[in-house]
């Protein structure tokens, strides 16, 4: 093979480099450069697998509907002539060489697992658009200067496991740790062809990915709600997260006149609408959430002594989440001091925010403006494999249109022209990183 | 027996009356009438039955605790002289015989099962105290004019069971239920050697009990935060619940930006603070209280798409329950309108208010002047047996303090002077309504 002789014969490496330049269909333009009818049907195809009564997708990581939904996007990655295997992380990688010898590959990816009962296009739409860039590459006999690699990431749902473990990132008590599908975390990665034995083998360094771009559902609501069919994604916002545990007193509903009561769902009450009321206070696209809240003793007829809930607030500024919180804490002391309650707080996981790279970001932009594509720079407010891979490389997100911002739900939806367009300014935009990354 | 031939013998009977005219004691006035020691140390043997590590005490109703409780009751009716059965519903009877033919007996009881983990007092305290009363009638030979029964109820807190059997109340669809020990209650019922079968033989008529009276703990913190240490009863309140569905639209908390959100769990909170704020604007003892509250589908991360709360209302007064119900029904309406949520009230059982009878409620206090005993008018916030008794017969309710208000709880507790001025009182007024009672 000619991709051998790389680093040995400079002339074969030109005669490459002129082959690329004057494949059929590369100058025509990207907007015409990706099989439309086969994305769609490639989408369809993957929505059967793991199918629920509700018309959504239950492809919950490590699970069997998972392990089929990678097997069979497996056989496509063959026979889009990939070079296919399993890294000890579980990531499931298809390899195009490029023809210029000693450069990193630029990496298109996304994950094949979804929430229980959850959407046909989250993850998915990222893993077909990147084959359809290999497709089309295969088809036209075009070879990039970079190798590519499709990577369908394992376990994304459940905590960004493996592009955690391709960013060195994965420990024990990550492996130790049991997943949604009943078996560990190193028992699905496993169960995927993996091997957590040798997870430092899947590990890159910086400089082992030249770029990473991902395309992917926006989640949210705002591109639809101003008609704009390509996001160019700031970054993923970083997150905090608290557990609250509320303790008042419980006592019988009946008795209590309502000026003796210690009341802590009354108290939670008014900390949730304090959290709403902080983070709404200025401009800016921060977030502040309330999703979980539980109450002890939880019946009828007695007055709640215990309240647990969640606290999330993102942003892309972590100064920012802090000082929201700092905000809500003190109005948490003025609660709790008018119901008698108390109020303690547990930090959980805090994520740094994750910006993507200003080159890429440029690049998006100008595939959108080349494809007549209008565009609109956005935080991501979901987690994404793209923020472990920043650890360790530059990288780019790209969204489409969520119709009403719904996902994680059957009613997930995005449009076929925008998925279309999502995966011609995938393709664009890696042609492009292609030229203009890996020069000396 | 003399008792045999009450009907035939009319000297028999009136040696009876002046024996217990002249019995020792009962001159000496009720204060001295009560073998104090005696309550507090059955009280603390009962609460060896079904102990728990926390301190508390789990009979619940049907349990083998239960059974075992109800076992040890039997013997002391038995040691007390009286004739013990178990009615058809499962109601643990003893009863001493009166002295004047046709009347029908003054009833004393209350229930020997707790909730789980529950306490000492809450409902032991009246069968002890009732069969105080017994003792000391066998004790000085006094025969009263009225037969006295000491009734322990079956399965008061599953819902009042058993004094609902007696009431003629106690329907298929409440046999069926699944009780909280396991079994249902038809078949809690026959474990406790009543008959499901022939349950209108333990129902009573209305003038088959000539009176009935249950000592019980408050359950509040009314008596002990005014210092005085018996309450008359007034009546038990009625109450109302209704469970409240508030739907809004579940989405991920990371992509919908905040004015987008629809969010069930911030609707809920509004809801909880505006219930408070409807009950506490007028004075009165009515309750407004939401206990539960569950949350879908209560992840970190998502904003919560519906929500389900409990609403219950209590009042003496069921129109004040229905007029506090529309103004939270109105404000709801405006929470909907102001964050694109929908309200939903299933209304549940409704349980009318049970006045207690007017001369009880004066005899009563008649005795509390005559022991030097302050006392408070006040109505009971929680659901006693006396409440489904008063269907077929004059009720009165004997309150003592509880100890900080607290009830269903090992924390549950009631001083030992208070116990024994409860059962002073008790005592008391079985007199006082066997004399104004039962007259021609």
């Amino acid at each position: 093979m000619c991709r051998k002789s790389f680093v040995l014969s400079r002339g074969c490496l030109v005669g490459l480099v002129l082959l690329a330049a004057g494949a059929p269909g590369v100058e025509n333009g990207p907007e015409r450069s990706i099989n439309r009818e086969r994305v769609l049907a490639r989408l369809d195809a993957l929505a059967l697998i793991g199918r629920t009564p509700e018309g959504g997708v239950s492809r919950v990581a490590f699970s069997e509907a998972d392990i089929a939904g990678r097997d069979h996007i497996l056989r496509l990655m063959n026979e889009a002539g990939l070079a296919v295997r399993v890294d000890p992380a579980g990531n499931l990688i298809g390899r195009r060489e490029g023809n210029v010898a000693g450069l990193a590959p630029i990496v298109l990816g996304s994950h094949a697992d979804t929430v229980p009962n959850g959407g046909r296009y989250d993850g998915a739409l990222g893993v077909v658009a990147a084959l359809e860039c290999a497709e089309i590459l295969r088809e036209r006999g075009t070879t990039t200067r970079h190798p590519v690699e499709v990577v369908v990431f394992a376990d994304e749902e459940g905590g960004l496991i493996g592009s955690r473990g391709m960013a060195g990132a994965l420990d024990e008590a990550a492996l130790a740790a049991v997943s949604q599908s009943g078996k560990t975390v190193g028992e699905g990665i496993l169960a995927l062809g993996g091997d957590p034995s040798r997870l430092a083998a899947a590990a890159r360094r910086p400089g082992e990915i030249a770029a990473y771009l991902e395309l992917h559902i926006e989640q949210g609501g705002v591109l639809e709600s101003r008609a704009i069919p390509v996001g160019v994604v700031e970054g993923i916002v970083g997150i905090a997260r608290w557990e609250v545990t509320v303790e008042g007193f419980a006592n019988h509903a009946g008795t209590t006149p309502m000026e003796y009561r210690r009341d802590a769902l009354l108290a939670a009450a008014r900390f949730i609408l304090a959290v709403n009321r902080v983070v709404t206070a200025e401009p800016g696209r921060q977030v502040g959430t309330v999703g979980r809240l539980t109450v002890e003793p939880g019946a009828v007829n007695v007055v709640p002594g215990q309240a647990i809930l969640s606290l999330e607030i993102r942003d892309l500024s972590l100064e920012k989440v802090r000082a929201f919180f700092a905000r809500i804490r003190r109005e948490s002391e003025a609660i709790a001091r008018e119901t008698g309650t108390t109020f303690a707080f547990t930090a959980l996981e805090e994520t740094p925010p994750s910006p993507t790279d200003e080159r890429l970001r440029g690049l998006v932009r100008d595939s959108g403006r080349e494809l007549g594509l209008q565009t609109l720079d956005l935080p991501s407010g979901a987690g994404h494999d793209a923020q472990m891979i920043a650890r360790i490389a530059p990288v780019g997100m790209i969204f489409i249109p969520s119709v009403a911002g719904i996902s994680h739900s059957p009613r997930e939806f995005s449009a076929a022209e925008d998925i279309a367009n999502g995966a011609r300014v995938l393709f664009s935009t890696l042609l492009k990183v292609d030229q203009a990354f890996g020069r000396l």
